[in-house]
């Protein structure tokens, strides 16, 4: 189930396991972060967007009673991974992988459907830094296959009305989120910052939105990563491990 | 100079003192924060929209080398009051109050003419919580005669490009000034929450945007305004005795 140049690795959860192939993009913080700031009732639904090796809706299985989790991912390499790591923890009876791309959203799920859907979009746009190639480590992190109205749309399409957006961003990127979201009726709701030390400023937000919500947002206080000693705060280590 | 209802109170800059209706609307710590948070370089113009007694262009006369400041005051008698503070601190060379309403700044100021604005708006939205009749109080506090937008838009009026806005607001409202301020072409830059204690959500922001500037915004590590034993921090320490 596990090709040559792939490698298995533990999510520390119900001992679950994930594909990954090392030279191509494997999931990094901000993916275990959305999942422990997402909040998901029982008997949900949720739907990820580029959901790459499918980090998100497996440990979404886990931390959660969702009923169903589908993930979808435009690049086949990564979909494979993912589809292979859902049936390696026998999860195929809750979570769905669909090749596909977010901006035909349309043609992959029902419209109004999903309570939840999360995302950790590419953060670069297009054209800023250097991009080595239309790689899948590149598309995973620059904006050239899609950009962040693209995912926004695709969650306004998926969601029921009072269904919850979050998604995991980079701060300097906040005021295109923040009027995409609007945009695409999609209210912010609450916001929360994740800084690596108490003193340093942050590197990471977590953002619910709920489509027709009303106007009022609330800034959490920010979550903070590792001590000055460089261990995991215990908030963070909680969220990796318990 | 001061009438019998009126008290002086000592800003704690330059010997200069203002004049405040004890019944009427006195400055806060917004107003305080937003003169620590401003960056105002020497010769350079600056409008505070919504001056109230003129706490702000007299603090910021006192902090900065700002060769003229002016405040537009919609209600006579706070107006009043500020230019009294004006003429009591010797500042009337540097220091302009004018009586007039934010959404008429077309009459009042030259287009694309000021290095910085300046803006403490009311805060809270027409018809959320009580009002208490249209009072000097209540529309300071609330968005009766005018709202986030009108400001916004009065900004964009006054500043030349590259220049300037600062305001500070409530966290709540986030998303209502983003949007609204890149509608105008004013584009975030800065962020800054301000905290009441280092493990509390934050109550205000501060927030920098400028005409016609690139769209990334930085978010810095947040303002704390208070040690856990109720003493000022440092930080705002400085901002206010330093």
């Amino acid at each position: 189930m596990i090709k040559d140049h792939e490698r298995l690795d533990d999510l520390h959860r119900c001992g679950y396991m994930i594909i990954q192939d090392p030279n191509q993009f494997c999931f990094g913080m901000d993916a275990v972060l959305l999942t422990g700031f997402a909040t998901v009732g029982k008997d949900e639904t949720v739907l990820d967007l580029g959901t790459g090796t499918g980090v998100i809706p497996i440990l979404l299985a886990a931390k959660t009673k969702a009923k169903h989790l589908t993930g979808i991912e435009l690049q086949p390499d990564s979909a494979d991974m993912a589809s292979r790591s859902v049936k390696y923890n026998n999860l195929t009876e809750r979570v769905s992988i669909v090749q596909g791309d977010v901006k035909e959203v349309e043609n992959l799920v029902q419209p109004h459907s999903f309570n939840v859907v999360t995302a950790n979009p590419p953060y670069m746009k297009f054209g800023s830094g250097v991009v080595d190639g239309p790689s899948a480590k590149a598309i995973a992190r620059h904006e050239l296959a899609m950009n962040l109205d693209d995912f926004v749309r695709a969650a306004a399409f998926a969601l029921k009305f009072g269904g919850r957006l979050y998604m995991v961003h980079r701060p300097f990127r906040l005021t295109d989120i923040i009027c995409s979201l609007r945009a695409h009726k999609l209210e912010p709701k609450v916001l929360r910052f994740v800084q690596p030390y108490a003193d340093k400023p942050p590197n990471l937000v977590l953002i619910e939105a709920r489509s027709g919500g009303g106007q009022e947002l609330r800034v959490l206080p920010s979550l903070v990563v590792y001590e000055r000693d460089g261990e995991y705060t215990k908030e963070c280590y909680e969220i990796y491990y318990k």
